[in-house]
């Protein structure tokens, strides 16, 4: 039960987007921004960064939504195997060593080591892809305790998560008319 | 040394929100709605309620930036008595009770109890206010390790910080001309 009241219909962070829509309209732009705009990074591979922090956060709500976006983003299930052991999931060099870097800035920014930074320099990461990974880290550092810390509704039916996964892949992160029919 | 190339004239948040202008406008936005916005909490109490979480984060940088800002608006030394201990500190009980769910929220969303909740409300906390606190504290998660993440310079003279609280003080939180000149 949510510590303050939201619409039973809206879970998550659906929920509390909707409650105070002055202050949901940055996040959302900012996360459009980080997540579907121009970058070297793929739509999928900074999903998995959500996912991993996420994750890292024990936030089951975003952990389960993000990582249906990925997996359907990268078209294999990668979320899993991120989640489980960076190191021997099946991604580029680069991808563990930046998935390494936000599980870090998770914890606390200050874990971030120079070493860790220069193994994904080493890797090919740009500096651009570094300040993202971070930003992005730090975003759903936000994002896992707005949706805790309210204590909204995490829905346990695995198909929920396949429905808003269809409709952040599609529609992405900015309003949109008739957002949540499909939910 | 900052991990990412950043103007060596802006220190702290204020390299990496020039670093990418696009991702840093709705940051900055957000944080004028919750910080500047119209609010039942005063612009000191949220100063606070950021100057907790950045403590609790161990981020110099943003702890002695809104301790700052936080002593000016209130008149008073309070800053550093919230950052010892919230209970003795010289602020209303609702205060101390929302002050206590934004130190919960900068450990982890889910460490947030109902009674703790039930304590802020008794003590007058409206819904919004509840909100607000949980969201500035996510909003704060997010700034720390932004800093701290990508290694931002973290001045040491206590001079710069009170130069520093009192642009925000005066300018907010938005964008605006020549901003960082007396810095």
């Amino acid at each position: 039960m949510p510590y303050i009241t939201l619409s039973e219909k809206l879970p998550g962070i659906t929920g509390l987007l909707d409650y105070r829509k002055d202050t949901a309209q940055p996040i959302r732009e900012l996360t459009q921004i980080l997540l579907r705009g121009p970058s070297t990074l793929t739509e999928g591979e900074r999903e998995l960064i959500a996912t991993v922090v996420s994750n890292g956060n024990g936030c089951a709500f975003c952990t389960a939504a993000h990582a249906a976006i990925a997996d359907m983003l990268l078209d294999q299930p990668l979320a899993e195997q991120v989640c489980t052991d960076i190191q021997s999931a099946q991604v580029s060099d680069k991808m563990k060593a930046l998935l390494t870097i936000a599980r870090a800035v998770q914890q606390n920014g200050r874990n971030v080591t120079p070493e860790m930074v220069a193994t994904a320099k080493a890797a090919g990461a740009t500096e651009m892809e570094l300040h993202d990974t971070v930003l992005i880290a730090a975003l759903f550092s936000l994002y896992n305790r707005y949706v805790d810390g309210l204590a909204s509704v995490t829905p346990s039916d695995p198909a929920f998560y396949q429905r808003l996964g269809v409709i952040l892949k599609n529609k992405g992160y900015l309003p949109s008319e008739n957002r949540y029919a499909e939910l």
